[in-house]
């Protein structure tokens, strides 16, 4: 077994592990990234593109915002559509200037493998972990396997960045672990194509025939959803079979004008709300999708896996900077006061937005969910509150406590 | 049988059949009172008491509000208290001046009932109706019995106002309704006493213990309830367990200070969230409670019965006075906009203030109730939308369709 030694031992080379390690290594905190697949597959993984203000900035402090910059786009709103009646949602007037940026969660990724490729910093692929060594007090280790050599890191700290499937979270005593968590019954179909996106800014669509999304890349490439059934499979579902029902369901004038093309990718995603609590354990944070799951509408679960990337960053440079370990405390709570308030946010639209099964389709709920939609699109408060809520709550500070850092705050 | 002559056949003496009674008669409607039960049992209910500014108005122009105008004592706010820490929502500032009024339903109800017995106006009470006559054309009628006597009322039109338990609604037949119910796992044990009330505002409480209101009737009366199990029966709750019960679940300077006293009257209702459609089957119109219920967190329940009235009023002043038949088709599509928004409101405010059982208590919905409260409470948007709708959203207006009418705006 070799043995490696770091300060801070990440697990999972998604965009907030990376992004971890990035702000990290730039305070001077040295880290090792270990990731189960390879670099290829974590670049082939089609995900999010919509990113918030918080996200946007936190790409900047790393120093990886170069290409976003040059190639994400500014959206100023989004559509929603009922029953074919479009309503915009203004986002910039109605939260006094915020907005949100499309740009590829695989191009974050891409950005951020560059930068971490050009630091100093180690990462091993097609590296699965096989022990996570947490005790009560003292150093921790993390154990691997890579190319057929068995790996111990030495660390103080352990990063579960390694998403829902990910070994990280049930190292987690069940005695202290509470989860709760949503099924919804329905998933989302999704379409990946080198198409012109049908609008400049994405339409949600609430339709009798089910939900549709018609969401974007870039400039030339459309990504476009649509709710099928949760015993549907991708198999089911020809390109043209899709492209005939997204007609359907977007609003008419979008329709006629979509252009269709071969998809590049094509998936069904079930949707789920999850929470654990807590997201600290003894020297294991956990982060993103290892903590928590949304469901995609409103475009939370990759925003929020930045905040807790900031959350992290925050304490941890706070603690080698000389704050007492008390501060590390502050991890969970910071980060499940925004992760509830996103998960209330992904929940809500979700809920808004879908039409559950036929049976239920003139059911109470229903009704409730009709009418709350109306409602929201049609009172300036309602729209309002989708906005700041769309282009994302503000990040948390944490407490310092030494006198000496008393009037920095880290950003 | 007698056979009785009227234009407006009203079912039910509470205040919804009492104040459309008399805003028809004002009209030169003619109008007849057929209610079940007596006047003193009548006059002996105790329900609500928090009075939107539509209602006020309503009474207003019907000529029944000059005790109230003396008694009813407006409210500018209310309080939330979340685990015994409170929350102030100033209604008044929220809405560009908008309150509401403190006055008995009781009270309403004895009001309308003297002024209809000083109309031309006959009322019949201890009065069950037998049949309901409502034929696709022609005339209709009522048939009840009163003190031996077999009468018909021969009439153009059937006001349902009989509430929840009522004939009217299930006159409507099995194949033309559609219901949509959904019944809360608690009920609200309520207890009225002749003591000053403890807040000059109503507080809504959220507690771990259950949820708890501290309402009133007036300066010397009040009304509070508690949340309690399904299963309870009022004999299980003494006077002193439920002036206890009830300061565990104030905020603490409040049970400080509450001031208890014998109950005049003590009882558990259940709740319930209900829906028929439509509200108008051919010369029947349902009005209130026989066509809706909410629970009664958000005090919708007698308002919604009001802004039924005054569409009802509008679509029959607006036939007699000439408007084509078809004017009354409005009536069902523009009460249950209003309906939907009411159940909305008081289904949401429920949820959110409720915890549901015990098992329930530290599951995803129940994270999401609490989340949703903090978060409204503490957003502008948020508490704008909470007084908006509590205060009460604006009554609609019908389309009159003769020209000679267009102008004319009925109230």
């Amino acid at each position: 077994m070799k043995t490696l030694n770091t300060q801070v031992a990440i697990i999972g080379s998604g965009p907030s592990g990376l992004l971890l390690g990035q702000l990290l290594a730039q305070h001077g905190i040295d880290n090792i990234v270990i990731e189960r697949s390879s670099v290829e597959h974590v670049l082939s993984r089609i995900r999010a593109g919509i990113l918030e203000q918080g996200f946007v900035d936190l790409l900047h402090q790393a120093g990886c915002a170069k290409r976003l910059t040059e190639q994400g786009i500014e959206h100023h709103g989004i559509y929603v559509s009922v029953d074919g009646q479009k309503h915009h949602l203004n986002l910039k007037l109605l939260t006094q200037g915020k907005v949100v940026t499309c740009y590829g969660q695989t191009e974050v990724t891409q950005d951020l493998i560059a930068a971490r490729n050009a630091s100093a910093q180690r990462s091993f692929y097609s590296a699965p972990v096989t022990e996570i060594h947490n005790p009560e007090r003292g150093q921790a280790h993390v154990e691997f396997e890579h190319q057929g050599q068995a790996y111990r890191i030495q660390c103080d700290f352990i990063a579960g960045c390694d998403g829902f499937h990910g070994v990280s979270r049930p190292s987690i005593p069940n005695d202290i672990r509470r989860e709760f968590e949503r099924v919804y019954p329905f998933g989302w179909l999704g379409l990946l194509s080198d198409t012109p996106p049908v609008s400049e800014e994405l339409i949600y669509c609430k339709h009798p025939r089910g939900f549709a999304l018609a969401s974007q890349r870039s400039l030339t490439r459309s990504r476009y959803y649509l709710q099928v059934s949760n015993q549907d499979r991708v198999e089911d579902w020809s390109d043209e079979r899709f492209w005939q029902e997204l007609k359907r369901r977007l609003p008419e004038q979008d329709a006629a004008k979509l252009q269709t093309g071969p998809s590049i990718e094509k998936s069904i995603a079930p949707l789920r709300s999850f929470v654990c609590e807590p997201m600290q354990y003894r020297q294991l944070f956990l982060v993103g999708d290892a903590a928590h799951i949304v469901p995609p509408t409103g475009a939370k679960g990759l925003n929020l896996a930045a905040s807790d990337v900031a959350a992290l960053y925050q304490v941890l440079s706070a603690y080698y900077d000389g704050e007492p370990r008390e501060v590390l405390d502050q991890y969970s709570p910071l980060c499940l006061r925004r992760v509830w308030n996103a998960e209330r946010f992904s929940w809500w639209m979700t809920s808004m937005l879908h039409h559950f099964d036929q049976q239920e389709s003139c059911s109470f709920l229903d009704r409730m969910s009709d009418s709350e939609l109306n409602f929201y699109l049609e009172n300036q408060a309602g729209k309002q509150l989708i906005a700041e809520q769309y282009v994302g709550l503000p990040y948390d500070q944490i407490t310092l406590c030494n006198s000496l850092h008393a009037e920095k705050t880290i950003k």
